[in-house]
């Protein structure tokens, strides 16, 4: 059997400005054929990110994407409210407050969990999932089948190994939405890279670049400049020392693609769920002498050739739109 | 100039199973001579220390090795009491209970944070200091000589970085006892190496080996094999997933030896000193992008080679003693 050229990729997101661009890096992907977005919650409520999804696919030519609703709140809670700071950084809307033109689609009645439980039956090896928001509908999906776990290839944005947290010292948001469930994932055995902000706050976008893709003079170019200047300018009150606005969520595209963009530690992970580190995620000391690691945790990443990659496929995307 | 073939080391104790094992190891290693141990406390009592030191110096026939006293508490504190948990594991005298000569030798009179920073500036790069205790010495150190800190080669055992603590789930023991110390240290600038839980847990020791030292027949080897006795038995209670007892500080000085021992993460580090994570080591991330990286974090080790070298060290010198 020849391997296929391209791998399908399921993106798990809570749009989100940087879920968006990484919508944006998928689509400018030739090596990725986007099979489906499953929704969560996180950034903006599921509903509101699943409306991005639809209306971002519109603009950028792939109408044809199905998006499946997910869990809309974490596993251990049965409902969820927006925090004032995830307002704060993606906008209300979750795309920057900048107008876009909602789709007339609508979201699959296959609801997500289901969607990606039959996708890594039908495709294997030639599936990854990235998941950029909480791990809400992952956790699900190990429950539900006990198959799923050994046959995923799962990339998520979360964490911080070596860093500091972005909620508190010690909590990353992605992670901090539903601590139980990224810890489901992180002992179950599933083959796990963590992209975490040991990395994506090194990777970072300024004004200079998006004035490139507003300079394109096309819809989805003025639309995506506008939307991650919000961001941009956010990251100036969030985070000032960066001088630039963190590109998470493209960044876990990026090494679906190409996982040399980064330098991993193999390792056994763990979520802290009880105690004053809530949140954290850190090496399981239970598993440290294990010889074998099912996570890889990205600790260092080429800087220089993701931003270049990230700019000529977001703009491939973006010019003829 | 033809570089010597010897390196000079500094060992900065608190004397302590452990520490007593790392002045084993400096003194079988062709590769290093041990120009003086400074005093610090923790395990121990600084002078409790001490006594170790001038005693097994004597015992594995290094008499004329000098001792310095150093500071016997944390810098914001002006009293140390050894913890409970402390004299479990390292036993109430620091060197498992078990009975050793005390030496007819008295620690110098000049102090140990004197002794460094002479030594560095005398020695330059043809000297390490391997500190295995809080890092109050080194600290003083850096703040009573402003060119210590360009020009000292430092490996410190201590931290962790991708693995929980062992004072409680993010504090290692050496830096708890005087996280601004060892703050400092990590902020300054420093060369350091920084050998933590998340290697030493790795390099584990059972009766089996400790049982070849008993096998030699000589006091050395007895003494040996019934210190690292009692720190074996301390730590099946501790530790009990572990299946032997880490090999905290003679893994340092055999970094010291041979840096190709350990895999590093180049990184700019700094300790919490203030709110709930007091005490932990983690990357600053106001220097994440720096792109000087003056720390390298010790996140993998060659297990087999280190035990390899450090059964053949300890042995040679308790063969003969």
């Amino acid at each position: 059997m020849v391997e296929s050229m391209t791998k399908n990729i399921i993106l798990d997101l809570d749009t989100g400005v940087d879920d968006a661009l990484a919508i944006a890096y998928a689509l400018g992907s030739p090596e990725l054929k986007l099979i489906g977005i499953t929704g969560t919650y996180g950034n903006v409520l599921m509903q509101t990110g699943m409306d991005n999804d639809l209306a971002i696919l519109d603009l950028l030519g792939a109408p044809d994407v199905p998006v499946f609703p997910g869990i809309p709140h974490a596993q251990e809670s049965d409902d969820f409210e927006v925090l004032e700071i995830s307002k704060f950084i993606h906008g209300k809307d979750g795309v920057g407050e900048v107008d876009i033109k909602a789709s007339d689609r609508k979201p699959e009645d296959t609801d997500a969990v289901d969607f990606m439980i039959e996708s890594v039956k039908k495709y294997g090896d030639d599936l990854v999932i990235v998941a950029t928001g909480p791990m809400t509908n992952l956790a699900a999906a190990i429950r539900k089948d006990p198959t799923f776990k050994d046959n995923a290839n799962i990339v998520i944005m979360g964490g911080a190994l070596v860093t500091p947290g972005n909620v508190n010292a010690w909590t990353e948001a992605n992670i901090s939405q539903d601590p139980e469930a990224a810890n489901e994932l992180f002992r179950s055995g599933a083959k796990v890279t963590m992209i975490g902000l040991d990395v994506t706050l090194q990777t970072l976008l300024t004004y200079k670049e998006t004035q490139q893709w507003r300079d394109l003079g096309t819809q989805a170019g003025t639309f995506l400049a506008d939307m991650t200047d919000f961001y941009i300018k956010a990251y100036e009150t969030t985070a000032p020392h960066l001088g630039g606005c963190g590109l998470h969520d493209p960044l876990a595209v990026a090494v679906a693609v190409d996982p040399s963009l980064v330098t991993c530690l193999d390792i056994n992970m763990k979520v802290d769920v009880e105690g004053p580190t809530r949140g954290r995620t850190i090496g399981d000391e239970t598993r440290l002498n294990d010889p074998e690691k099912t996570m890889k945790v990205a600790v260092g990443v080429d800087v220089d050739r993701f931003l270049k990659e990230f700019m000529s496929r977001i703009t491939s995307v973006a010019e003829s739109k």
